[in-house]
């Protein structure tokens, strides 16, 4: 154990060790039946006289705070009811340079602190339901990694990412339309990541970035942490739209445009074949990449798929992004990234400046349930389960909603949208809603421009049980009726 | 299965189809033996008849590119000896945003990028020994907190870091001096992380950080990376160099200090107590945030231990980092820092922007590890062997290299730092030494100003056994013989 003494203090060396351990068992940085370290081993970390460390410990004890045990060493004992005040956060004077920091609001805290209930419904989750993880599967696999990698398992591997997993990738993605290679795909933990290594590639602070309108909050956090100047695209039931862009692009000089084609976060819609043609078009001849967010692209419940804007790519110009975190379980924090060019080993540069590579265990574990053809089973059943309770949440919104609230049937993904009429905003609604017990994604933190997001809110139907969501929905209705009394 | 057809080309439907097939199975994308959709799904999926894949597959068929199994379906036949050629990156003309993107030397590329070779001494990582990891244990541990926690172990889990890991990492810190509260605990992906957040949040382009010369290669890289001016303070045997530190502030304006204060990476050496107390108060009176990395701080082999300047801190002028990488995996990839005051809020928001949150079942299982005061044990068990392997590194230098190679005996952590003579560089040496079947980290990497380090290079001994040190110092030796002939 090592800790300050400073022997140029008028303070005797054994009063200083005394109040060290005094103040941490009184703020608990010690816990109750805690050893403290043997005097003569306490002595030489602190160049100290072992006198001096029993003086301390002899002092402690007569205040109650330790007990001896004979030929065992010296223990804490639970504190006193008592307890000193510890030094308070908002109380203390934090350095000039603190004072200046200035927290912006941020999606996540808005959409996920609902205040702690039993019967919550909560739909504002942005996640797929837990309970079809298949845990005994990834339990058994992480084990058999373990025992056939050992430590390989443990080391930081390779800084690229598990060179299985990016084959296994690139299979998957050929399923989809993209051929990748998988020198061309890096894993990042999770597809936030990768969107924050692509920004802070590409842009610097005070540029543009171009966005659907809404868009996902967390990149709208991130965007505006890097002090971006963030443009929004309007979205209808053909996503992005792309007519006005030319102008647009002359006008405010993208340097990105972050784009999530495929069932978009939080509305739900698909960019239609001819958009997709049109955009990767445009930004071809304005010189500008697509960042393209695939984040839930299998989850399809009906109509046909489009293909990929990466798919479209004549080459180099779109940077793709997804994920295993809504498909299997968001804690497993994979996800990756598709690119060609130099800018490939750019983005992998800014990773390993970041935080050097992904969790080599868990890479492993992914690559080995995705291999053995359980992914492909998975996703079925995901498909399956979560468009009946879409219909559910369709049909229960059309029996509980007044008529004047309106929304889409999403065609797959893990939400639906809903416009309130004039007059009643999401801010209003959610406290109400929150005391009949369900919540929603406020409209808000959604949109560049938060005003734009005053009427309207996100429902996630993936995550609940058709009961659930009857009764979530049944709630929302009820807290809609008593906001307009 | 998803993929683009242009309705409005020339090319007919099955010939899109056929070419896409075509592309993938020659470049590997789809693998000898996948099954390929069968033609009802495919037509499905495409919005096309199902004639229409019929006679694409019948084409690839008579190409020698499929197989049909009768009931079965379509089959990948292993890939025809003169494949096509592929895209190749090298070749592609990228879009003109890509061709302005420059790749700066990187740290890693140039420390880890040895040629593959079965008899190389790898003198150069920057890890322990992964052979004293207890990997039984923790596969064990892994699978009680699948079993224990089920889906929670792999939700996105507290975005601040899984609690009881954050007040496991309170009660280790309070051994090392520091008392800190889990609320002032922010779990990130490593220690590189932490840094990267903390640079981030305090810095803007072109403003000034502060660093020992030499320090961190990794850090370097995100610095330069973040477009930052970095300034090197001088380094001695009793660590940075403080006396001319009031003049340079004044001089430079740092925004931030970057310090190694114990077992400093590369140079071994740890800041005297005396000067601990004066970058304090230094960096307090000129309102500078001190960055403290204390990546071994525990891996103490002599000597008494110093205060960490966390533990001096008056507060919220310190925000301490560390990491689990160096004392058990750094595939576990947890690392954590320690902040009070408004700066803390900003760095887990930063957290959250860039990825969210760290992966929930390492965390688990590291915290299942610590508690269970398997940590201090193998803390000590690693600190008594790295001991023994430092002075074999010590005794074979003596013997092996000429006398004018200078060294400092490090009293702790993973590396020994030597200055080769003036007219031998790291440069000249590597690939003579990679002949001889051993590397080191050049110095060049680890200075601001590149060329400081020419007459220097790092070894690591904790991660090799005594014979290894000792025929790895060896060939060095015969290394350095060479060149100077």
């Amino acid at each position: 154990m090592r800790f300050a003494l400073d022997r140029e203090s008028g303070t005797p060396l054994y009063q200083q060790i005394e109040a060290y351990f005094r103040a941490g068992i009184l703020s608990g940085s010690f816990l109750p039946e805690a050893r403290l370290p043997a005097s003569r081993q306490l002595a030489r970390d602190l160049g100290v006289n072992r006198m001096t460390v029993e003086t301390a410990y002899a002092n402690l004890e007569s205040d109650g705070l330790v007990y001896f045990k004979v030929g065992s060493g010296t223990y804490v004992l639970p504190p006193p009811v008592l307890a000193l005040p510890v030094k308070d956060n908002a109380q203390a004077l934090f350095p000039a340079w603190q004072q200046t920091l200035q927290l912006p609001l941020s999606f996540s805290d808005e959409t996920l602190a609902a205040p702690a209930g039993a019967d919550l419904i909560r739909f504002a989750v942005g996640s797929g339901d837990p309970g079809l993880f298949p845990l005994d599967a990834m339990r058994k696999i992480l084990q058999t990694v373990m025992r056939r990698d050992g430590v390989s398992a443990l080391g930081y591997g390779d800084l690229y990412g598990y060179a299985p997993l990016r084959a296994t990738i690139s299979h998957v993605l050929a399923n989809q339309g993209i051929q990748a290679r998988p020198e061309n795909i890096l894993i990042t933990s999770g597809s936030q990541q990768a969107i924050a290594l692509a920004a802070q590639l590409l842009l610097r602070e005070g540029e543009t970035v171009l966005v659907e309108s809404p868009t996902y909050g967390g990149a709208l956090d991130l965007f505006r942490k890097l002090r971006l100047r963030v443009v929004g695209v309007p979205v209808d039931g053909n996503g992005m739209q792309v007519d006005g862009l030319d102008a647009l692009f002359e006008q405010v000089r993208p340097r990105l445009i972050y784009t999530m084609p495929n069932f978009h976060n939080p509305s739900g819609v698909c960019l239609s074949n001819q958009r997709r043609h049109e955009l990767i078009a445009l930004a071809g001849r304005h010189n500008i990449p697509i960042l393209e967010d695939d984040y839930v692209g299998d989850l399809r419940y009906d109509g046909h798929a489009q293909p990929a804007l990466k798919a479209l790519d004549p080459g180099g110009q779109v940077i793709y992004v997804s994920t295993f975190s809504k498909m299997l379980m968001p804690g497993l924090r994979t996800g990756f990234l598709v690119a060609e060019g130099p800018v490939f080993e750019n983005l992998a540069q800014g990773k390993r400046a970041t935080d050097l590579a992904a969790s080599n265990l868990i890479q492993r574990a992914v690559e080995g349930y995705v291999t053995v053809g359980r992914y492909q089973a998975h996703l079925r059943r995901s498909c399956q389960l979560y468009k009946s309770r879409r219909d559910a949440m369709l049909a229960a919104l059309r029996r509980y909603l007044p008529r004047d609230v309106q929304f889409i049937a999403s065609r797959g993904g893990l939400f639906l949208w809903l416009q309130l009429p004039d007059g009643l905003t999401a801010e209003q609604l959610l406290p109400i809603a929150r005391e009949q017990g369900v919540d929603f994604a406020s409209g808000p933190g959604f949109f560049p421009n938060r005003a734009d997001g005053a009427n309207f809110l996100r429902l996630n139907f993936a995550a609940f049980h058709r009961e659930q969501i009857n009764e979530g929905v049944r709630r929302l209705g009820q807290a809609i009726g008593q906001v307009r009394k």
